[in-house]
């Protein structure tokens, strides 16, 4: 049986591990989801990431849009706005919220991130391993200009760029503003969570899904101790690219490309992530002249149809992915 | 403008403080409410006497089941259920929910429950200032026989009895089971939340609706200072019973009266607050044969009808309770 180890970021990473899984059933498949997106709401703790991941698989998302649960309902969201209690951008169901409440019940009685996360499966049976990339709090930041917040909080003068939490630049502003840097913030102390170093070191191949290169992947890379453990597997390692001619297949990821002065192409991703790092490249037929510019980086490179259309077309491209490994391994 | 403070319990308390704003609008009504009720559900704190009093006064409140709200839906229990996270007797709806968050997370950023309360009623607006007895926790157990409980803390040979959570009791186990005892705990160290010491100091008049005598009322006077401060403000402290022809009005108050040793009749609870806090007593007038036996204890006792049917009927009780209060004054 295949070990397969996937860094997940949200949407675009857990559409393509429902591929996989169709792709390969068999396959042992540990996730390492992002939790840099987390987020504080009310007193709970919300890790959209890892809820994302969970839903889709386990049968629980909202198909259209992506992310949260189907037949969702609204009635706790609308009282707290009527206890005037925000953020009102955030949009938190009903069924959404019973996850959050016994995550932060469970987090309070003293158990990790990790053994929540576990429990909340127990329930989704997802058919994956899911882990978070690690048990400490990291917070992606943004760092914008305090001109394009039209609250309270404008500019006075002295500061012209204020740092904000991801999901206010994300899902507030909708990435519609500049974004100058992206940190996340607490990650230089962070450990990875339980049993992702193992899965690492014992996996057979590890793949990157079209999520963003920067806030998703990314995000999971900038853990100490995880892209070295990735190198040091000596093992495949494979991307998809989530940009198809020049632009993101879905979110704004060119936004927070240009924060780390990539641009926003599938070649350019595949160097940003570096040969050092990454053995192969998958980049959609549209893409398909960018193939020689990665190969030159030193990084395999095949173009084939990237676009998550259906499980089907999803599974197709895991294929194709574990494909580019085998022939990455001979 | 008259100064009144009613010690106040859930159901009972909140529909008699209905009565009491439509008897006397321009009163100056100050709600000292249990909080021994007080239980931390999926980790959320929730006070069930300072929200129905909350709700009902607010126009929130589910009018035929007397607690909860109105239009109230269940989605969030139901998901919790379905991660096998209780307890499921314990009717929290989705409306309910959202106070418990907001009380939660303001309580986690360390404002007092007095605080909390007081920015719930700004969006409920319920007419009177609403005091939580106490900012201290305080929980109400009661001691049942532990072959009573049909879980797994059955008797094992060792304890014959256990403490339960008066919720647990009351909601749970219907009341159906003899209660031993009523413990307070916490009580004896509790201090009167802000304002409640002074508030009985500067009242015109002391009211105990019929509520509770043991869980509710009882509750509120074990905190330290509060009798005392009702006994020294010098001023009316009239009752209405909560027993009516030998039965409680609604409820279960028969049960934990016998707890404590007191018959269920409405001169007994009478004798059992003492003429030592109380001045005037208002029985049913099935009960008018008992006015003598209270007038024997040394309090001044009349027979009016005190079943709450309507506002309209609520509030002649209230008046009859401010009239007995006047002549107890003249």
């Amino acid at each position: 049986m295949e070990r397969i180890v996937v860094l997940a970021g949200g949407i675009g990473g857990a559409r393509f591990l429902r591929g996989l899984k169709s792709a390969v059933p068999d396959a042992d498949v540990t996730v390492i989801g992002n939790t840099g997106d987390d987020i504080h709401l009310f007193g709970l703790k919300v890790c959209p990431d890892l809820d994302t991941v969970m839903y889709t698989l386990g049968g629980g998302i909202h198909e259209e849009q992506g992310w949260g649960r189907a037949d969702e309902t609204f009635v706790v969201k609308e009282e707290l706005a009527a206890y005037g209690v925000g953020p009102e951008w955030f949009g938190l169901g009903d069924r959404d919220f019973a996850t959050h409440i016994v995550r932060t019940q469970m987090m309070s009685a003293g158990y990790p991130l990790s053994a929540v996360t576990e429990a909340l499966c127990s329930r989704w049976q997802p058919g994956v391993r899911l882990l978070p990339m690690t048990d400490d709090r990291v917070e992606t930041h943004v760092l914008i200009d305090t001109a394009d917040l039209d609250d309270s909080a404008q500019d006075d003068g002295k500061d012209s760029r204020k740092a904000v939490h991801f999901q206010e630049y994300w899902v507030r502003l909708r990435a519609s503003v500049d974004a100058h840097a992206v940190v996340p913030v607490g990650a230089e102390s962070a450990k990875p969570a339980p049993g992702v170093l193992d899965a690492i070191a014992e996996a057979d191949v590890v793949l990157f899904p079209p999520s963003n290169p920067v806030v998703s992947v990314g995000t999971i890379l900038a853990v100490p101790g995880m892209r070295e453990a990735i190198a040091d597997a000596g093992v495949p390692v494979v991307g998809l690219s989530p940009i198809v001619g020049d632009a993101p297949v879905s979110g704004m990821a060119d936004k927070v490309l240009s924060a780390v002065g990539v641009e926003a192409t599938a070649a350019a991703v595949a160097q940003h992530y570096g040969s050092g790092l990454l053995d192969g490249w998958l980049v959609d037929t549209v893409d398909a002249d960018s193939t020689q510019a990665v190969e030159d980086a030193g990084i395999r490179c095949r173009a084939v149809p990237l676009m998550m259309t259906d499980t089907e077309a999803t599974a197709t491209m895991a294929r194709e992915a574990l494909a580019l490994a085998e022939e990455v391994r001979a």
